[in-house]
């Protein structure tokens, strides 16, 4: 038996049922992006790796498939995640003034999967507001993420929320290399206290006071209180504090079915965020199905620091968790070359219906589109039966 | 100024006006696919190498990317081309006795562009019947691809039909080498005369004939016949013509608007066809906008050697050349926190509107949409106004 059709680990086909559905999504969300001004990019599969990996992070560097470009010599990267891209076309290609609203949805590829069920190859969506650094901004991605996931059909949507900034704030000027910094930010994502304790002996004990509390900010409401309280008393943090406050009173008014949580201390995924950083869940996935929050700073590479606001999500995730499409019915029609045959099925291909020919020898086969009708002669009329 | 926006040779970010004719173009093929049947498929980016470039010849091999898989160590490619893809899903996954209709549509990778102004990115769109070595199929998926250029207002349509078989006819036995075989198909693709003398020096009399003649059976109906008296008697070639006449007869009666040709010579860009093959030109393109054929051959590596015919196309060149989409009208909503406003937002929205919020301080930008009407507040009620 040949191996030849062996696909490579967390690398799959996506197969006709799984295929129909992740194309609507795909539709649903454009439309929907579409209808609050979002215009649509497609930035390539491959860039020159200094260029996609510009300001985003170790992290995204390890996930970027690397190999060299015969034309140039120079290496290239394929695309590992969108978001750095469309910055660099509201850097440099667009260049406008004002606020830019930018989405796009295409395949990414991981080195490594990041979970023992992920896929390698993704296909990313996401959503950009570039221009406008007030929270009207972050509102706005947030409910479209919202919307979109409500129109896929998640049930028991929470967003949970937090900002890079309160993390940020902790961490700043501590005695601690870049490979120490890096253990803390996982060690809080995970709340795991003895790293936490470890890693911050050395630090000034405001710090490592505001290390321990850290992890335990996570839950409802009261959170952003008890952070106020306990967490040292710095102008970063309480605008912070206040910017997720304000959010979640409009999120609340916007989606009263929606559950808010706030998570203080995770960062693990948000790598260039700057700001507030959010996660929405649903029934279904472990996993957050989407990801976005502010992050100001990663177009400053290509030249143009401009304030940036979105979210992504990989819809073959999200095509696992929302509900199945209808089937639509199909007809079935004989293959022939009688001019008002063809003139019946070209007709009702145009009105919007599917239309499967049997070919000569294959009319007794099975067919994988469910025909609830077929086209049938009749007095010399071609005209539809049910099955 | 920094250089890290510069993309790689030959490949491109989409911006939004053409990211948008793309996309309606996407949706009106796959519609289009799905009323004759095809069913949507999602082959991956990657694959391991040998499976990729299982009897698909040199040409792709050189056009494939390669590298290594960290988790395996084995070698991948980006794929060049998903025609094989699709056919290791039929093979393999599908597994279906009858007939199968299966269509794609996602971006390829190519290591060298095929032209000076080629993209390297192409975004790959094709369909694929699988199960049926009747003409029938060979006159389905050209009605599709005749119908979906047409739909796409492009202007002018020519296909060019031809068959692998009437070449490799002529060369079957020859006492050549591969590297003479493959140049002397190139050869006769561009109808190079002397060339063809040479190559073709130590060949036997009736080869060298039909290799003189073979380049000038190209152009109307009128080279059937011709070459039905001067090619050599054999069944393979006579089955050619005959299949090639019974196909025109067909297209014709279906598209009388199409111009029809005829090219007996040309294996250009046809590495894996067995069979029928043809190109579709338009008005604005100098090279073909989709082209397809029969592969009989390509499934066997995979295991299971089934008839297969389709076509893929370029929706990068297809947008280009295809009919400009008309503009719709968007509508321009002031920001706020008023439930009346935000209640109107989303309805229109939720009616397939396109409303940009001004973001705070943004009020008197440009937008990109073109906004005909706006949303504003009349006795405490919101309603639209033209522009």
């Amino acid at each position: 038996m040949s191996s030849a059709w062996l696909l490579p680990e967390h690398i799959a086909d996506v197969l006709p049922a799984e295929a129909r559905r992740i194309e609507e999504l795909r539709r649903q969300w454009l439309d929907l992006a579409r209808s609050y001004g979002f215009e649509l990019v497609m930035p390539p599969m491959l860039e020159h790796l200094d260029s996609l990996l510009s300001g985003t992070g170790r992290d995204l560097d390890l996930k970027t498939f690397k190999l060299v470009d015969q034309l140039s010599g120079r290496t290239l990267g394929l695309r590992a995640d969108a978001t750095p891209q469309v910055a660099r076309i509201d850097a440099h290609l667009l260049n406008r003034q004002g606020v830019t609203r930018l989405c796009y949805c295409g395949p990414v590829l991981h080195t490594r999967p990041s979970g023992l069920r992920a896929t390698r190859e993704p296909l990313q969506l996401g959503a950009e507001i570039y221009g406008h650094a007030g929270l009207e901004a972050d509102l706005e991605v947030q409910e479209l993420a919202l919307d979109g996931l409500h129109a896929a059909g998640v049930r028991d949507l929470t967003i949970d929320l937090g900002d890079a900034r309160v993390v940020r704030s902790v961490l700043a000027g501590l005695p601690l290399g870049p490979a120490e910094l890096e253990a803390l930010v996982t060690a809080l994502s995970v709340k795991d206290q003895p790293t936490l304790r470890a890693l911050s002996a050395g630090c000034p004990a405001e710090a490592r006071e505001a290390l321990a509390i850290l992890p335990d900010l996570y839950g409802g409401e009261e959170v952003l209180a008890q952070a106020a309280e306990r967490l040292p008393k710095r102008s970063q943090i309480s605008t912070a504090l206040g910017d997720l406050a304000w959010l979640a009173g409009h999120v609340r008014q916007a989606f009263p079915d929606v559950r808010l949580g706030f998570d203080l201390a995770d960062m693990n995924g948000y790598a260039y965020y700057s700001g507030i950083r959010f996660a929405v869940y649903g029934r279904g996935s472990t996993d957050a199905l989407a990801r976005g929050g502010r992050y100001d700073e990663v177009g400053a590479v290509f030249g143009r620091n401009r304030p940036a606001v979105g979210f992504s999500l990989d819809l073959k995730g999200l095509a696992e968790v929302s509900r199945a499409a209808r089937t639509e019915g199909a007809i079935r029609a004989p293959w022939g070359e009688a001019e008002g045959l063809r003139a019946a099925v070209r007709s009702l291909r145009r009105q919007g219906e599917t239309v499967v020919c049997a070919l000569p020898g294959h009319e007794h086969e099975a067919q994988e589109f469910e025909c609830d009708r077929e086209l049938i002669e009749v007095d010399g009329r071609w005209v539809l039966r049910a099955l």
